[in-house]
């Protein structure tokens, strides 16, 4: 586990502060999910970059790149407060966000994403959690995606049952590539402004959602690493990677530049490797185009399942 | 060269109208580009790929993938008409835009594009020329930043004295990755709402812009394409087009949908392979840090060169 990013003394004096909590949580998060992941790549290690902005806005990137296993892993923390730079409001942020590109295209891509943030105004302070964790695979197993998404609905029902059904849809919505007709994966979970019922609850349901991202992820990984693949296969993975350069670079928030972390941070989520190949032609019937098929419309994965396609390889 | 997207016969009825001028010479233009670059990548061929959105839009695609020289070139031409999405006003345009990205990193990538634009509005029809060339260079060679903003210079000078050092300095402003600090190459020009002196001279200067595009880049080609490289230049070149797919993706107003064009064509600009490697490490006096030194801040190619760097292979 890194040091923290505030001062440690700090830290100790303000236990119950939410905002201790929530640090101590992110920082537990990151150094589990790397110690899982050095583990799937036969033992290869993150390399640790910390910075600071400011006394009051910093973070720790782990990164791990041309593994053997995984491509790019990224598992980054970041503690941040001042002035907002759009509402010039002081505010206050801490999470964890993750993002997974294995190099065998049978493994799919994850991210994960968890936040607490404060905003003071009117000399009030409002908070709210919020946070995603979704799948991109590049061939469409239904085991895999029935358990990621079992794992994801058993985190929510322990919290509220509304949680599941509300969330996958938001992540369906959300993880969206509007001029490509396509999501960008076969989803997950996304919230936001969670607020209710209250901050005790939130962050513990916020916690348990970052906990599940080893079980919901780990077993796919270790499925798919020893599968061969074709290097036709390995350039639809490319190709893929593409689609989600774009919706990272059009779509989503949280590349959003101005929030005071540092761009290369922002963007350390892109692939290593992305293709556009003009005029790629795929077949309908064929993987790639099944894939296609969920990506254009997205399903319910927990209601379809039948018992044999848990056992499908 | 191929057939034009107005039917041929309303072409033949109005051979003064502006609209059959700029087809025409666009048509022409593209035609010529695809044949250089084909005789350079020994006789390569580009696919050609005809759309219509319906009757007043459409455009022909040129594309060669995975050549012997080039990677990508993608030199497009478009005929557009119908009411704009923002303003609702009725609208024109027709246009050529190319892209080329070669294999070998010694070889610079060059972006074009010239249009013609009506806006009717108030029973009054406005309308503009607009277009650039810019070189995108992987390693700074003094000789081709010479010979490339010479020969721009040359044609500005014919028309208009002043618009080389106005036309060099937009080019810089618009080619800008804010985030990164720095620029996306070595410039070239860039103009927008040109309707002076006239309607006439401003489609001469357009089309002379475009019609520059072979003798200022097919020479940096026939230079460099049998230069030997190593496989960290090539990482080197695929990370610098990284920086070309954020630009056309966060900034670049041609690539902003809802035009009519197609999603697939606004982005077949991007290159076929780029990559994002985290902390990657570039020493300040190495070739590869020489040309950041540039791409952070611009410097005025005819104004610094000497004799000698002409000589420079």
């Amino acid at each position: 586990m890194a040091l923290p990013i505030t001062p440690p003394k700090k830290l100790e004096e303000t236990p119950d502060n939410i905002r201790t909590r929530v640090e101590l949580m992110v920082m537990r998060v990151q150094a589990q999910v790397c110690k899982a992941l050095e583990k799937e790549d036969d033992c290869s290690t993150f390399v640790v970059d910390r910075w600071h902005n400011d006394k009051t806005t910093g973070g720790v990137n782990c990164i791990l790149q041309n593994g053997k296993v995984f491509e790019t892993a990224a598992i980054n923390i970041f503690v941040s407060s001042g002035n907002s730079t759009e509402t010039e409001l002081p505010f206050f942020s801490a999470g964890i966000s993750g993002v997974i590109h294995p190099k065998n295209p049978m493994i799919p891509s994850i991210n994960f994403n968890y936040q607490y943030i404060e905003v003071k105004g009117d000399n009030r302070v409002q908070w709210w959690f919020g946070g995603s964790t979704d799948l991109t695979p590049n061939y469409l197993n239904t085991a895999d995606a029935v358990h990621f998404h079992s794992t994801l609905k058993k985190v929510c029902d322990k919290h509220d049952m509304s949680y599941y059904p509300k969330f996958k849809k938001w992540c369906d919505d959300y993880f969206n590539i509007p001029h490509r007709g396509e999501r960008l994966g076969i989803g997950g979970i996304y919230f936001d402004d969670l607020k209710t019922p209250n901050q005790d609850a939130c962050f513990k349901f916020a916690a348990d959602c970052a906990d599940a991202v080893i079980p919901s992820y780990i077993p796919l990984v270790q499925r798919h690493k020893h599968a061969t693949y074709t290097q036709a296969e390995r350039n639809w993975q490319l190709h893929r990677r593409g689609r989600y350069v774009e919706f990272k670079l059009i779509y989503d928030r949280s590349s959003k530049f101005g929030s005071g972390a540092r761009s290369g941070d922002i963007l350390m989520t892109l692939p290593l490797v992305a293709r556009w190949e003009y005029m790629y032609q795929i077949n309908a019937t064929s993987p790639e185009g099944e894939l296609l098929a969920v990506l254009r419309k997205p399903k319910d994965w927990i209601e379809e399942c039948s018992c044999s396609d848990h056992l499908k390889e």
